[in-house]
Order: C-alpha cells, then sequence, then structure tokens
C-alpha cells in the first residue's frame, strides 16, 4: 500500500493516467464545486464563445495529475507540496485526457522530487502545462 | 451573464466563496478524478498517518478558487490561464474552506490580472496558496 | 405501468412517502441545482443563523410530494399541472420526512384531481404545506 | 456573504440563473427525490407517451428559482415562505432553463417581498410559471 520511496526514484521515471472526461464527470463535477460556470453547464451559451462548445474545468483535468501521484506514482504515501498549472487548450466532453507525470529534479536530503506534469488531450495536444512538488512516503 | 471587464477592475479587488467539506464532496471528488489515494478513501490507513484522519483532495479545495474566479469574479467569460498552488496543511472531512482571489496586479494591455489565491479553513488557517493569472471577459 | 385513472379515484384518498434527508443528498441536490446557499452547504455559517445548523432545502423536501404524486398516487402517467408550497418549518440533515397526499376534489369531465399534500418530520411537524392539482393518466 | 435587505430592494429588480438540464441531472434528481417515474428515467415507456421523450421533473427545473433566491437575489440570509409553481410545458435532456425572478410587491413592515417566478427554455417558451414570497436577510 505504499508507494516508491525516495531510493527508489530517478529522474526520467514516468507515470500516467487516462480518462475520457464526459459530460457526466463536468456536471459532477460543478456540483461539488459549485463551479457552474456557463462555460462549463450552459449549451446556449458555451455556442457563442470563442470555444464553440461546453468546456470541462481545468481544474477537473489537472486533478488526473493529483490520480498519477496519489495512487501510481510515487504513490499512496506521498505529500503535496506545489502545483504550478498552465492551461493551454481547452478540453471538450468526449474528449480523452492523458496526466502525465515525469520525475525532473531529486532531494534526497529534503525528500523533495520535482516532476513535469502534463495533460494532454487524445490527439496529443497539450491542455495543461507544469511542474509539481511531492514528499515521496518515508519509509 | 458576463464578469467583469478589464476596465472595471482594480488592484485590490477582492471576492470569495466558501463551502463545508464533506464525506460525500471527498467521495464524489475521488470518483470523478479516480483518485482513490487512500489518505482520502481509506479510514483505516488514515489513522495511521501523519494526518490521522482522512483528508480532502488539495485539488478539491483548490478547485473553489475556480468557482470564485468563473462564477463571482470576475465571474462569466474569464479565462484561466495559469495557476500555482502551494498545499500547506490538510483540510479534514467538516472542515469549512473559504477560497479568497484577490487582484495584485494588472495588465490591461494585455487584458490579463494576477491574484492572490487563498484558501482558509474555519480557523483563518491557510490551507492553500498560490497565484492565479487570468483574461477577464472581453467588452 | 399504469397509476390509477380518475374513474379509481375518490375523494379522501391518501398515499405516502418517506426519506431521511442526509448531508449526501442535500450536498447531491445543492451541485445539481447550483444552490449552495451558505444555508445548505456552510457550517460555519448555519451556526450564526436563525436555524444554528445547515438545513435542507425547502424545494428538496417538496420533491418528495412530486415522487408520491407520480410514482405512487396516482402514479405513472400522472401530469403535474400545478404545485403550491409553504414552507412552515426547517428540515435539518437527519431529520426524516414523510410527504403525504390526499384528494380534496376531483374533476371527471376536465380529468383533473386536486390534493392536499403535506411534508412533516419525525415529530409530525409539518414543515412544507400545500396543494396539488394533476391529471391521472388516461385509460 | 449577506444578501440584499428590503431597503435595497425595489419592485422590477430581476435576476436569473441557466444551465443546460442533462441526462446526469435527471437521474441524479431522481436518486435524491426517489421520483423514478418512467416519464423521466424510462426511454422506452416515454417514446410511448404524449411527450414522445425523457423529461425532467417539474420540480428540478424549478428548484432553479431556489438558486437564483439564495444565492443571487436577494442571497444569502433569504427566507423561503412560498412557492406557487403551474408546469406549462416539458423540459427535455439537453434543454438550456433559464430561471428568472423579479420582485413585483414590497412589504416593508412584514419584511416580505413576492417576486414573479419563471424558468423558460432555448427557446423563450415558459416552461414554469409561478409566484415566490421571500423574507430578505435583516441588517
Amino acid at each position: 500500500m505504499i508507494g516508491k520511496t525516495i531510493d527508489q526514484i530517478s529522474v526520467g521515471n514516468k507515470d500516467s493516467f487516462t480518462k475520457t472526461i464526459t459530460e457526466t464527470d463536468v456536471y459532477t463535477f460543478a456540483g461539488v464545486t459549485g463551479d457552474l460556470n456557463p462555460a462549463h453547464v450552459n449549451k446556449t451559451h458555451a455556442e457563442k464563445t470563442f470555444f464553440k462548445k461546453r468546456i470541462a474545468h481545468g481544474m477537473l483535468v489537472s486533478s488526473l495529475i493529483s490520480t498519477v501521484l496519489g495512487m501510481k506514482f510515487p504513490g499512496p504515501g506521498t505529500i503535496y507540496i506545489n502545483q504550478n498549472l498552465t492551461f493551454t487548450a481547452p478540453v471538450y466532453y468526449q474528449d480523452t485526457v492523458t496526466a502525465e507525470v515525469e520525475v525532473i529534479k531529486k532531494n534526497e536530503e529534503k525528500n523533495r522530487i520535482t516532476l513535469k506534469t502534463t495533460c494532454k488531450n487524445q490527439d496529443d495536444k497539450i491542455v495543461v502545462n507544469g511542474e509539481a512538488i511531492v514528499m515521496p512516503p518515508k519509509k
């Protein structure tokens, strides 16, 4: 049940998680967060915007990064310190998003690693870009 | 239906949104994102961790910032560019979180504002800290 | 699958549905409707109000009337014409609400019935009061 | 955090909230209320009815009125006294509903206002009609 500890982690290590984002995801996320912004839940309004259709919340898409970090790599026991996110393109209903994390720095003394965190859609277009700092689980 | 445009925005403007985070919120968020990390949904495991109890996802708590930006200030029509997040303290079930945004920089030419974004619990303890860059709606 | 038709309905006929209203119900209802009013989802705020605790949405409680009308009496095929609602007392989390309908008028020519519609809590206190007009299913 | 008080309210004041009603909304509402009437959640049955397709619950659609009253105008602190609803047309999945409230009467002594409450679909067709009485928040 415990993820990888810092001695088991190397720069270049990668992992990912993929999910098709549905209308249900967006509506449920809107309900939990209270973010019923018309861009997400008003079809008539969205058709008149630059994006033409209802889009997923950037924070919903980005949350898949947390899924990778907490579930897969480093995995359970990881403590989330910092996340930087740049929203580079819209995610539409039924887009398939892959969140990928890759270790780019490792500080064994402080038990911290820095990861490049990227979300791409099914066409390999980057939709969210950024970096995370986490503390892997202790031995 | 349109939020505040850049000419209606000044450095120092603030807004906020408050919600008590429940077990239902954490479980629903876990289901949508796939982040069923034991820290969030495994009571037995959580009791043995540093935090002693199941905690809310940092990204769930941080999403209340998006609620303020998209629903209240600047409001509908805002485009989210960047969000930086530092997770400074855990949020437990039944904690009441207030997400607050405050304009700290304004670039009228590029139609961009920078906001200090803070989430606090019911005891005024900062749980998430950071900054956002957004484009307010166009006239 | 078809409910009672007008010839099978008499003044005085009654039916009811009972459910304990939970935090999950209130939060889910808030998410679907966008009504994240602090009276319903902000514990800290609610403690300072007249009601002292978070309360259920009046419209959530009242929706149990629709459950009786559409599921039990007259049942499937019923068309909802009008509903009047007076909210007479708060419903707290974990209160057990019984919605009861009772036929008080019948217009066979127009295929319409009027029902007294009441929601009570576990202490028999009326929390919602009113009347409904429906068209029972056609033969 | 407090909405408009009676001295800040005039006859003619309006506000609204808009949401596209999805299958997810109808199914979630059905689950919370127990109203799994075949008109709402049985496609095969619904195709044989007068409405030809599954429709949203009238009470779900009407609940958007409560969203406006509690979140926007008068806003937090408002106490809901009475709501009258006439269901005038069906709402189908993917219809975009706007709930609008407009002050038509004001009783400063009793701290009560009466509002015309209307829900329209994307074609401006009235789907729910009625009036509400509320007590705006006290100073």
